[in-house]
């Protein structure tokens, strides 16, 4: 069924494509919800990338969720990210900046050539670059993989964000108010004790945080 | 239903509570899966504090998936940290650093007197000190808020985290292989326009990247 638009606070509602897909092309990880046959929900949190108008994930063939999910049982796909934490003048008027997506709809087990290619495209978004300083992933490798895509069709997401500064207090009021921003930074890279080589362009563009 | 332990890779699944705990006393959202009555999966991201035996989470009493929670639909409560990218030596050996957890279970709805004191631990959690430099909420704040509890209990949790270096290789490679830490931090507080107070305590914890 198609998402419902929000009904509360409705100025949170954004139904631009462009703000989705810049959540869900920054954010790395979601979390797979889905409804097992005996009416549980299971969810896992899983890596994904948007590939054009679909999201894939990847995961072991053993992977229940991922199972359920292509044997066609319904998913609510979730995406979020904090942004800043908003002191109100009180507790109750207390926030987050956050961007956040829901995507709703059936997944689809891509066949073998199919998910070989958007492994790649997994991996690329990821850690861009990777795919061309390594060996291709071999017969044995691909068949261990399932590659579930899931299709992103208007009427079936829901975006909301909030951004901006704590709202202005409706009382004389003594308290701070602000934002806490919330920084996501990489750190330096740390080779494994098996490797001398030096380190790749797909790892130096993970840029380490800059001085305070 | 208890959560069936893990089938795949057991190195992965820990039962002792205390890395569960340290998981949910490091993070501030989580996600809420539950079942719509058409069978549905609904899942949204929510703000959280663990509280002893019990996970707490609130809304708006307008919230669907917490009016939903509220009426007995079963849940499960997801959290993911990721620590650092895994570099391997090609993309299959390619994986992340994590701790995750998922707690299965009804949630109850507190009442009045009980969903003040829970207010007030979740606000701390979020901003710790915080509540204790504002006045208390008020009885309309209370009113339009809802406080859920889902609790911890053993069987209805599970626990998986990756920790380490890359794997080694089991083939000769001149790849590179490694860890990208990913590092979470908070920026210097933006005061709001309408305040001249000093930051406060609670807000000043928040301490800014360190110099890289």
């Amino acid at each position: 069924m198609p998402i419902d638009r929000l009904t509360r606070m409705p100025e949170r509602d954004h139904t631009d494509r462009a703000h989705l897909d810049a959540l869900l092309d920054t954010e790395l990880v979601g979390t797979l919800a889905t409804v097992s046959p005996d009416g549980e929900p299971w969810a896992v949190p899983i890596f994904f990338a948007r590939d054009g108008d679909r999201v894939l994930v990847h995961g072991s063939t053993g992977a229940g969720a991922l199972r359920l999910a292509a044997s066609g049982a319904p998913v609510a796909f979730t995406v979020f990210a904090l942004d800043a934490l908003v002191v109100g003048h009180t507790t109750f008027e207390s926030s987050a900046n956050y961007r956040s997506a829901v995507l709703r709809g059936t997944m689809t087990r891509l066949d073998a050539d199919a998910a070989a290619s958007a492994l790649d495209t997994l991996s690329d978004r990821l850690i861009p670059g990777r795919v061309a300083e390594v060996r291709p992933s071999n017969t044995r490798e691909l068949a261990a993989t399932q590659v579930l895509a899931l299709p992103i069709t208007a009427g079936f997401w829901l975006y909301k964000e909030r951004q901006g500064q704590a709202s202005d207090p409706d009382e004389p009021t003594d308290a701070w108010g602000g934002l806490v921003p919330r920084l996501i930074t990489w750190g330096v890279p740390e080779p494994a004790p098996w490797t001398d080589a030096d380190v790749p362009p797909s790892v130096r563009r993970f840029r380490p945080a800059p001085p305070a």
